[in-house]
């Protein structure tokens, strides 16, 4: 760090109360990127306590012309939160106060750095549901991408308590995953559920990927709308094999996970149908559970999964892309001609309900050629994404990691569009630099 | 029209095609507002019938600074599409194909003049459901207050046909519901839903609005998703009494109707679980209809009760307010002190499930004094919603109807965030101008 920005921080550090600027190298190492493999050492890292203290370092930093990069728990997949140009890294992991769960308006009221998963077992135990069941939730914490504080460190509050609001532009929506680029979140208002009191799965193994998708179709033909619908193919099933030693995979070359949840009655005979659907289409074998600890055990295998492909010793490159429903099979097929074609393992599975498949491209980086050959298959991959309608991230976001394939994913003119409002909002440009904006 | 402005329209006349702008005075007549009582004369209509048509429109206005006001149907509330400088209005009603309806990708791609109405019978036709139902969906049409292209005239697309979507910002939902401030719908890709198989409805009288909200918060503490869940006062239900001659509802100061929909068998044993329940609770009476033509009728009452206020004769201030969820008995307790303070009528009626109740405030304007006790109802009515964490509007927007309480409903740096957005996607300030941004 050159002495000038040293002194600079030294100045900051004396705005913020003890404790909240740190320069020692291991919180440096800590904070230096995500689960993406880009890293770059920031000049300090924030760990404010208050909304004030956020607003104390952004208006600073827009003062000082000081680059900001925000961060979570620092679960991403797409390097987001890497401070590509230095300066501070901002984390909200000391944020992490659930300030309010009201049954009555069925909100609830959250610091970013909160953990998905203590939010899932307070509400829960209140009779309330927040749905979002990231694969990370042990990990990553409710802030992610979230941003309602401008870059210029004035504080605002958007959207409301209430379930429907139009006053005025749906600014929080503008600031809900925009990559920490307008903005930094220190408090966030959600939505909350009644509690579905039951909930039952059917896990089922298909000899084959078309057999899969004939029974997804089926499912959503038959009007179920179920709270979640899982696939799996071959590459993940053998991986998750080997991982937990389980027989019952033997044979089966893809996977689904059917969740219905709601009255008990009406939970036990709609899966029973759904059972006896599939039951006809002949698969490997089918499992059924019912209640929350049954489910909890098929989410474990699904969870499984992402483990079970790192033990591969492979570098797994996780693409969150999203195709149109109707494409899930084309996708399923295009993968294993991307395997062929390039000579890399492709292991899918994701959310069948939403079109949301993980291509995961396997990568031997120690073999020659393999960092070349796999961005040859990711161009493939987002290429043909593209042409069915599809884009390219339906959850992780651009960072880092599809900067390259942004100008593809995005029109000339909606490029154009995100500059302007990144330079409305963020006019000198401190916060997130060097992402795809 | 000063003749200037007159040369201009008419060399923007010649670069479209035939028909597409009027300068008649019945049109511009019937183009000079909506349901809400402020008017004013356009200086032209455009009535385009391609996004070219549109795009030229808006780059000659952007060239020539000239006020451009977009329309749907023009079925608003709160005069959002009134020409208040003048200018062009730009009416999309022309633009009203269902270009695709896809059941293999659970979505529909329509021009923005396609009549609600009509697409809820198209989609249903082919199994497939889109939800958003408004009671004006025999007239409003799609577009409304959706926007797509930006002022200067470029064409861009947002959004995408998945059902998630996370590439660069949230550019869509910022749009959607911006009135007309920052761009012109001219195309909607809408998500679609399986048609659920079944529907069944309850609709209950109740002696009073306790008993009512009494029932509500039974129905959601039960853990049940009711598909609609509506609510109406003792004023609405006298109104509609007389309109429909009715002997059903003598005796009733509420009425609710609880709408389940998904598979026969589920339905039909969870709405006779509510049944009974609120049959527990000793109301008036009790209505149940299973299937759609039954449901049907409860809708039709549901209509019945705008067009039964309309009757009394008086004008009707319909203030779509949203209060937090738990905060309904105090929204209708506080409308009875505010009829009581002001002696002005209040009929209350609307979605109890999402906290949205059009609060309609009922002036007779020949009434010395009238308009100006309805102005302090509607003072201490969003005083109070605002006070208790709820919004101004929940569906209708802003507009002219709203702009006096813009500076209650959100504050000046939330305002601000509005002027650098409005001032980045317009510079030139020609969409929608003399609103409330």
């Amino acid at each position: 760090m050159n002495p000038r920005r040293h002194k600079t921080l030294l100045e900051l550090q004396c705005e913020l109360p003890a404790g909240e600027l740190r320069f020692d190298s291991d919180t440096l190492q800590s904070h230096s990127g995500d689960k993406w493999f880009a890293s770059r050492l920031p000049d300090a890292v924030a760990l404010p306590r208050s909304t004030r203290s956020v607003a104390t370092i952004l208006r600073f930093a827009h003062r000082h012309n000081l680059p900001v990069t925000a961060r979570g728990a620092g679960y991403g997949y797409v390097g987001g939160c890497v401070p590509s140009r230095g300066g501070v890294v901002l984390s909200l992991a000391r944020m992490n106060r659930i300030k309010e769960i009201n049954s009555h308006d069925f909100v609830t009221v959250v610091q970013p750095g909160v953990v998905t998963h203590h939010l899932h077992e307070a509400v829960e135990k209140q009779g309330l549901y927040y749905p979002p069941d990231p694969a990370s939730r042990a990990d990553s914490s409710i802030g992610g991408n979230i941003a309602t504080n401008v870059a210029s460190g004035s504080v605002v509050r958007l959207g409301s308590r209430t379930h429907k609001n139009k006053t005025g532009f749906d600014l929080a929506r503008l600031f809900v995953g925009s990559e920490g680029l307008l903005g930094v979140v220190t408090e966030a208002t959600l939505k909350l559920l009644p509690l579905p009191p039951f909930r039952a799965c059917l896990g089922v193994g298909f000899g084959s990927m078309k057999g899969a998708a004939r029974a997804i179709r089926a499912v959503f033909g038959s009007g179920t709308l179920p709270s979640a619908l899982e696939v799996a193919d071959a590459f993940t099933l053998a991986a998750a094999q080997k991982r937990t030693g389980s027989k019952l995979l033997t044979g089966c070359r893809a996977h689904i996970i059917v969740e219905l949840d709601g009255q008990e009655g009406s939970v036990r005979s709609e899966l029973k149908r759904l059972e006896e659907m599939i039951r006809a289409m002949k698969p490997v074998f089918v499992q059924r559970g019912y209640g929350a600890e049954d489910c909890e055990k098929f989410w474990q295998l699904r969870r499984e999964f992402s483990y079970a492909l790192r033990d591969t010793g492979l570098t797994k490159l996780n693409e969150d892309i999203t195709v149109p429903r109707g494409r899930l099979e084309d996708l399923f097929c295009f993968a294993e001609w991307l395997q062929k074609k390039h000579h890399l393992p492709v292991a899918c599975f994701g959310h069948a309900g939403d079109g949301n498949i993980h291509v995961n491209v396997m990568v031997d980086k120690m073999q020659p050629g393999a960092p070349r050959r796999s961005e040859a298959a990711l161009d493939d991959l987002f290429r043909q994404v593209l042409a069915w309608g599809g884009v390219i991230t339906g959850e992780h976001g651009i960072g880092l990691a599809k900067k390259r394939w942004w100008p593809d994913a995005a029109s000339e003119e909606v490029r154009a569009l995100h500059r302007v409002i990144k330079q409305a909002l963020d006019p000198k440009g401190i916060l997130n630099p060097g992402k795809f904006v």
